[in-house]
């Protein structure tokens, strides 16, 4: 990256100079770098290595949305959040969406969209999640992983976003989500004076 | 945790029987502890502890939005995003929101209010962010941390809409942000029947 003509460069980049791994855990990769900063001087940069996730908007016949309640041990509580899971290595995107979808919730999706990506922890993480919309849904039976636990339930989308708004829903990858896949919803985010009525 | 009875607990609950830093670097720490599951089986659960965050939505004179471009090391790109910044030992949330406005763009604000709370990486960081909305802004100049670089720019609320579905701002915390003070911005989130002419 060095090599790169000056005048290529983002005026913000900050160059690697080493890389090296410094925790490989049982879950979590963390690398310390050492860079330039864009005024010549070094620094170090430390963040996890993640291999990417999805996260699924999964629509039920009668309009609601699939959501589950995990318990997530950082926080030592559960959360109410979109299926969603890692990516395994050499696995298609696509692929990894129906595998969570059919592990976590027991459902299978006539009609699948991919919506696009999102970066939930930039400052010292390199995971992206990538977005799809599922609908057509047909229960198959679930298949959780061995060691996972979680609640399948459903919220109308007018009850997803009521509980984003009242602080029931918190974990920013499911609104990020939800945002992303409002218009697929058939909802839309207009300026207050356009609505009739208000 | 052990002790409490078990008609109090969550059903999906982890409770720690173990807890060691396994990494403590310049930026991140990280712990790995030993959990007994659901049904009664021990696992293990790593996760960064963080001190939590501040992010700001800060409204212009003229409506537009505070965001900042920053380059994000661990995704080697600069990203659009609010402006953001963790919490110092013992601070306050609203002063560290103060702080972070002033330090990364040079605007002090005459009104704030707290808006809520998110969780940006549930799977393996126990960070929360704290969510502020600041209006009647001063340009005051700035005075960015030491190896900080970042450029300000302003957005309208529907630009920053729009960037948001067509892919210009993935981060997380910013989309999440944004969907909670939507109703502050003037913006609702409607069923599109409810929209006239659509």
């Amino acid at each position: 990256m060095r090599s790169s003509p000056h005048s290529e460069r983002d005026p913000l980049e900050e160059v690697e100079l080493e890389s090296r791994s410094v925790y490989d855990g049982v879950l979590l990769k963390v690398r310390q770098d050492r860079v330039v900063l864009p005024d010549g001087a070094e620094s170090v940069r430390e963040y996890v290595c993640h291999p990417g996730a999805v996260v699924v908007i999964a629509v039920l016949p009668d309009g609601s949305l699939l959501f589950e309640r995990q318990f997530r041990y950082p926080l030592r509580r559960a959360f109410l959040e979109l299926p969603a899971g890692k990516i395994d290595a050499g696995e298609e995107l696509l692929g990894c969406a129906q595998r969570e979808l059919r592990e976590e919730t027991g459902y299978e999706a006539g009609a699948w969209l991919y919506v696009g990506v999102m970066h939930p922890c930039i400052g010292y993480s390199d995971e992206r999640i990538e977005v799809f919309f599922a609908r057509d849904l047909i229960h198959v039976g679930d298949a959780l992983d061995d060691g996972e636990f979680l609640e399948v339930l459903s919220l109308q989308p007018q009850d997803a976003i009521a509980a984003i708004f009242d602080g029931r829903i918190t974990d920013a990858k499911t609104i990020t989500a939800l945002f992303r896949a409002m218009p697929l919803l058939g909802w839309n985010i207009v300026p207050a004076e356009t609505v009739p009525g208000v």
